[in-house]
């Protein structure tokens, strides 16, 4: 879904993926991992989508909380498969939002 | 495919959305639409990936080619038909990209 998140500033964290054939524990790594981040002091909200690439984007409320998630044990642990498992490429974004406006369906 | 971008600072356009059940002249408009972005001065890149809502990326040199681009006439026919037909809800995000770091397939 659509993120709701706060008036800006905020931070936003944008990874953009492009993915190996290696599946094994990928599903279910992808889901703990939003679960632990909605955990995370300072998370706002995440939204993603996979076609040829996937785009995964976080909302935070500092940069501080982005580079505790970062540095979290098992989110860790999670990029280093990340990195030599399941993904052939990818960026990892740190962007600072602005400025927001948008058309919410339930207005 | 992922956004081959220059070193940042640089500034992205998180646009996500959920679609109507509107398909009229939709896919076209979105292939023009990017075709476009292409040629506006100041354009780096964009990233696209639809699931349960779709986010578009598009990544510019500066605040000013966003506001160009948001401007311009085809564009603003678009966003006025995307806002009326095609979006039930959607939000633009207007972002500074301060960091970036990730793994090349080709490296």
């Amino acid at each position: 879904m659509i993120a709701k998140t706060p008036e800006p500033p905020y931070y936003a964290v944008i990874f953009t993926s492009l993915r190996t054939e290696t599946d094994k524990d990928y599903n279910d790594t992808a889901e703990r991992m939003v679960e632990l981040a909605k955990d995370q002091p300072g998370f706002l909200g995440v939204e993603s989508a996979r076609s040829e690439v996937g785009i995964t984007v976080s909302y935070w409320e500092s940069l501080d909380a982005i580079r505790n998630w970062k540095g979290h044990a098992k989110h860790r642990i999670a990029q280093e498969r990340g990195k030599t498992e399941w993904y052939s490429a990818y960026k990892t974004r740190i962007c600072k939002v602005e400025r927001d406006y948008g058309k919410d369906e339930n207005l």
